[in-house]
């Protein structure tokens, strides 16, 4: 009560995406749905992620429709928001923006998701902000 | 690096799940994936959380299987854990048991998602830790 809900223009959902570290990824598998943290980078305008054999990778690998979600809350002013991206996911495959991505990205969540890196890239995204 | 992976058993997750406010529910909506935050309280090893009208509301009203995640990060010492549920969704409609649940649940993460309470029970849960 006494907070009111703001819808975000991409714009300001891209800053918020460059400015948080952890996202969640949603992947549907075997129909069921799976919520998984990832570290995360933005790079132009793509979000990308280290990953192992898994659930991520294999959505990336079939190119699947993944959604990312990233939020950020105050429980003490009970104030938030949240940006959902979804799209579709791929392994970065080409050397040299692989390496490049490798430099950029933080260790996995999990110790030895190292190796391997999925791009996602928005083709839908949304955000709100619950303001005090 | 220097870290390495703890798979945590079901009483520890459940700990985990009490311990925290605020989780991500995945849903699948026409086929899509997506990913929202919410409020949550544990009752009886069921996760409550409140919702108006809208994709989680919906998947509860079919008794969809949806995914629930929760996780802390601590990004100083790169450690951090992570609890997926994976379950089956319904609205609580017994005005009783709606009631308590209000008392107990914080407002929603949005604004007016006051009233609908959706109830998911644990079908299968999982979760890991990063230990530095």
């Amino acid at each position: 009560m006494g907070t009111h809900l703001e819808i975000l223009d991409t714009s300001e959902c891209f800053r918020l995406l460059e400015s948080a570290a952890i996202g969640r990824v949603g992947v549907t598998v075997s129909a069921l749905p799976e919520v998984l943290p990832v570290y995360y980078v933005m790079v132009d305008g793509d979000i990308l992620f280290r990953t192992g054999a898994g659930t991520k990778l294999d959505a990336a690998a079939r190119k699947a429709v993944v959604a990312f979600e990233v939020d950020g809350a105050d429980t003490t002013t009970r104030s938030g928001w949240s940006v959902l991206v979804v799209g579709t996911s791929e392994e970065v495959t080409d050397p040299d923006h692989a390496v490049r991505a490798l430099g950029l990205l933080p260790d996995g969540w999990v110790p030895g998701e190292h190796q391997r890196i999925v791009r996602l890239t928005p083709r839908r995204i949304s955000g709100r902000r619950i303001v005090p």
